[in-house]
């Protein structure tokens, strides 16, 4: 019996055209640790992908890891459906104890099948349940997405065109800073107020308050209140989308911690468990937690392993400020080598926020070649955007100084490398 | 740090009302091997709920569980997006070796979102993707998920009603054996070949060989090979869920095999990986492959500590006939007893197939009863059907003879008491 | 100043590839009178296609004729939105005194665009509205018009797919008699009773007694009453599509006279204005006339031409029993002559109901060729069904007898000759 | 026989609650010459609502009258399906020598059921089918129809609000001048050119040049042709509904007259006929006219007697210039008048272009209470706009100048009232 493989064929000969990553970082990974991940042939790579900001704490964080080991050595529960395990009392009042009752949320934690698109669904579901209402405003370049509830909100058109028909129930509008001139959130008011404009009393509107896949768009304070109050005024449900913006990703453990602003749903997913399980839930006030016993059911919802990580997770994590403050010791750093990547390409220029971040460098190729680049030199880094334009930096928040700056090093080689390539050809 | 709580209070005051289960089954559950989960309190009880036959294999397999320790303990991946890693490349070997290769599908195997609606939707995606038609012929009191693609096939109203919209796509036939008189396969070939039918050309059939949560309607094997035929004839895709009732719960791997039918798509999760960790997957034979990378994504696409223990899973049990014989010689043990339990209620019968049986006992008051008298008993049984009027089975397949007998000796005493109960007001 | 070209290159020059009828009847009609139409060179057709049953009472009825004529000459309103008008009221008294009142229906009449489709618009819509619900029930092989939301209705393949999209809103289900063995009136009741049916509580129940474009599939008296009571059990609207059944077409004015069924909702257009003018209404019971004040509008909504047609037509022929005797009597001789046709051809058979016939001859190309072959000869006559394999008669109701015979001789003769000719083909 | 009723009982009994401009001009009219209305008790009144611009020439042409009586005292055709007619021909004769041909416009015709409603559906349907797109982009305020195809595309909420389901298939964008600072045809070609902007590539971009319904927003020259620069561009169809702003309404025969812009499709109806019959047709480029034979079907498309009264709107008014000079100097005059007008009300301004005006007094309430007051004084006039704020002019273009002035005399002693009263009310 061989647990581990090198030989690539079986991917190519078994597997769907559908994989993807795999084609950019063209290797088989056997082990991870912190910000590191091995190949089957001992080749280590800083990992500035982390699970698409799963792996916020890293991979394989001894103290989850020492939980979860302890759990399944003692024959604790895998699959529970939605019965009351310990492992979900642990997290649950955790989560209460660290992250809710601080912020006074009063909101209830439902769990859904263990996939963000899954939470999406059901906070879009629950929403219009509770209004009566069908439409929901989402904005250009959002993602929350793929199954078709979720992907009628998500604007790419990659994957709009897989569907095979259009998704219903959206209303599409400009994202704070979408275009000059254009203020969005005025918009918005006004759209909503016009009894003819054509835009349907929403039962929600949706956002990411920084658009993971769209470009790294970060919203504003003042957009993301300001659209809170209007939802307010047209009873429609504000939903925050934080499945890759949340778990601490933009510098607090809400992307929105300390803003006037209380969404009624908060979608999670990716970094929730901590340890990279699937995993997601949705927080909702207690005057909208209005779905009926198991009416958005699902058999995987709460994955009682990922409890047990998430639970350390948060303990860990966020029973103080330390980790907060790493974040944005981290995040200026980032910032500043940023700035470098950012020096090398005419009209470049930073996106994101915290420890979100990426540099727009104007063409898809090119940010592409710098990633190619970096890969070769031992960082895992992926582009992002409409043309995927934007290379983008989602490092391990627990990311060591050393490595941090190791893994940025290579970046920043790849970019002055790529360019001067380009320079090159140009003079040529 | 307190690991297990059994302070039920949590639940209560942060847990959506979405929580189902654990009101019938009010305990909080800490530990569980093979057939048998234990409360908080130390109290035992027999599991023929199996995770929805999440656990076909049981709880904690000690072979899967050494595995997935050492995986864990080795700095294993637990989260690796669509990498490559050798955990998947063993899975991958394995399923080619032991399931697809003596059936002779050349099959490919894409990786989702790991819920069974993901795979879903997924499969409903790519079928319309290939054909570029919209329509999916579904049937009546199928279920197929909640998310709103999935939904959209999904026949029960409860589920339905959750949208707050009606999910588009699907013309909706009758199953195999719904109503005396109905030739649902004539009917089915009738409307595709009437040019003004109404039924729009479909790029896909689906459904499920035995309708798990419609109450235990098993398709017969002629039913099924016929509409396979007419899918071919109409330029259908033959998509069959096989995501309860596969991995060994009808008495062989697929649920149809050995059957003369080749589903284009076969969507598989529950007990996938094996142990009950969230995982799904889609079969698609090469011909129909057509998603572009990344094209339906999804961050947990392929949860690795899944592959480690869905490889044990396959190479255990499914190497040779050993386990195929077992369920058989089990499935007639049950259905010896469920014979007994229908001669208790007038006009009970039988329904499903292998070790996915139970009683339509004519009501969901009195299924319901005798479930909650059961569990008082120590066992976890649930009901389903339109009414919830059928008493369901889904045993771990490797249930103990001496246990799985225990277990239906209570679910008899429970029929029994209730009946009891029944004829008594009755008489009074 | 040229009023009448027989310049056909204008059309093939300016003329829409849409249009059809001129395609199989190809010359210039100039002239209509009663149930012949003469052409630009002076030829004289008899019309058995009467505008597709518009023309009930003929072409240019003298008595419509000349009320119209003085309503114009006096500057009666040609066009009046939905103003009161003395045309409009004078119409809605002939129709209560001599229609609603003597069947003791309350119905209220509502106008909208001139168009049959636009009644079923407008239909489905108050359904909806008045019910809450969005699932509406149509059979297959039913028409109900081309306009999105009343082509989600109708069953035909070539309509529906020049939607470019699929239209929402819809279950279809068999219609009566589809299918040897299914009991469609009873598998309706199935499935609005099973939760989990996946058929949606419907909003409304639509149907053609007779269908039309479909084939003249007449629907028994005794399923249009099951279906009757089963969408008042369901808390459904029941629809009758009287377009082309009504206004005596079938033998009385409506084609449920006399019938024990209370339809909420009669679409009516076509013969409605008894000269062939643009006129469309809906009869709809007061406790579901729910649309406010022009939430269903349109600018030709009630044409005062036709209100003043429609009168005479209404005062006519419906003020006592002659005319429904007459067409009693000419339905008979109808039969006899269709049944001489249908003896020419192994397998056919009589379809429909009233003067609402044809004959199913087993082939579209068949039925075609026979009507072509009779405008060789001075018939206008069209087919039917979804393989147009239904020669199809819809003479005037007032046609003379002789003119009748003459015109159904016609018709058997082109279909003697047809069948002659393929007799002698297969001989060879 | 009576052919006249001044009873109205018998609309409030029997007519549906639909009923709208009637509750505001509450009289039961019977003759109308010109720009004049005349009721039962023989009070005359000026029509400056002219069927919502479908009587631009007038009620009763004489020309056209003497030509329709004519026509049917000749037993000319009422009802011809889409045959082949005299009539059609020498319709379309006249259409081609004095509209298409001498603008260069080389569309073809196609004539549907006549309502504009059927025209837009008409047209996006053709437009999915041309390009294999469902999106349509349509505009805030836009009014297209109530059929659901159409509804899709109109803005107006409380029409929105009537489907009882959400119409699929468009986007809506801001419309020119929208909102202060939003260029929204830059906007619409950034969505169009962003693969990420959640805005599907459409198969057309439609709008009205002056929303009628909308509130009389007129789109600018720049605007229109830098639209359809984009629409291009883009591989979308440009459809211009010229329903309401066409036949000289606006000035010139089409909205668009003289301006860089060649649109694929143009809807009309309204006035269409000449003389306020229903009428409708869809122009459309021979290159797009892609619908099959009677693929778009319905039984009055091409309304007979409309041909009729069409071909002598279009000799008799646009062989020359002579009408276009006339409307151009009598929309000189409104404009003067209606600045009188606006000056009384602070903050009231014009809108529209050319005989399609009004003034925006700020509040539904004023604006109402204007043409309340005007009609007791002899006036029809009505509102327009989101809500009701606009006070809309669409006096037949034939108005006589003495007449014209006389009604816009009426109008502003009207508004002088009202506001005087409440300037006393503000006063007190």
């Amino acid at each position: 019996m061989t647990t581990h493989s090198s030989d690539k064929t079986v991917f190519t000969r078994r597997e769907s055209e559908a994989r993807s990553y795999c084609r950019s970082f063209d290797t088989v990974f056997t082990r991870a640790v912190g910000s590191e991940l091995t190949d089957a042939d001992g080749k280590t790579y800083i990992d500035f992908l982390a699970g698409c900001s799963s792996l916020n704490y890293g991979h394989n964080d001894p103290d989850m890891k020492a939980a979860l080991i302890e759990h399944i050595s003692n024959d604790g529960i895998a699959m529970g459906l939605d019965l009351h395990t310990g492992a979900k009392g642990a997290f649950l009042s955790a989560f209460e104890d660290k992250i809710l009752a601080p912020r006074d949320m009063d909101h209830k934690v439902m769990f859904m099948g263990p996939t963000g698109a899954n939470a999406v669904e059901a906070a879009m579901k629950l929403a219009r349940k509770v209004t009566g209402r069908q439409n929901i405003i989402s904005f250009t370049n959002g993602f929350h997405g793929v199954t078709i509830g979720a992907l009628a909100a998500t604007g790419n058109s990659y994957h709009r065109g897989a569907a095979g028909l259009t998704p219903t129930g959206i209303t599409r509008l400009p994202f704070d800073g979408y275009m000059d001139g254009i203020d969005s959130a005025d918009y918005l008011a006004k759209v909503l107020s016009d009894a003819s404009s054509g835009v349907d009393a929403p039962a929600a509107i949706m956002f990411e308050t920084v658009q993971g896949e769209g470009g790294l768009n970060a919203a504003s304070r003042e957009w993301v209140e300001k659209v809170g109050r209007i939802a307010r005024e047209h009873g429609a449900l504000l939903i925050i989308d934080d499945i890759q913006a949340g778990c601490g990703r933009t510098g607090s453990f809400f992307s929105f911690d300390g803003w006037d602003v209380q969404p009624d749903i908060v979608t999670m997913a990716k970094s929730a468990s901590g340890f990279g399980l699937p995993f997601a839930m949705m927080l909702v006030r207690p005057k909208h937690d209005a779905f009926g016993p198991a009416e958005h059911n699902g058999t995987f919802r709460g994955n009682t392993h990922a409890f047990v990580t998430a639970r350390v997770a948060i303990e860990k994590f966020w029973s103080d400020d330390t980790f907060k403050n790493e974040i944005a010791r981290k995040s200026e750093l980032l910032e500043g080598k940023l700035e470098e990547l950012a020096a090398m390409v005419p009209g470049a220029y930073l996106k994101g926020r915290g420890m979100m971040r990426g540099v727009d460098v104007g063409s898809g190729e090119l940010a592409g070649a710098i990633c190619a680049r970096a890969f070769e030199n031992g960082l895992i880094v992926e582009t992002s955007g409409p043309e995927d334009e934007v290379v983008k930096i989602l490092a391990p928040l627990t990311t060591p100084d050393e490595t941090f700056v190791k893994g940025l090093d290579i970046l920043l080689d790849a970019a002055r490398h790529v360019t001067a390539g380009n320079q090159q050809i140009a003079a040529e």
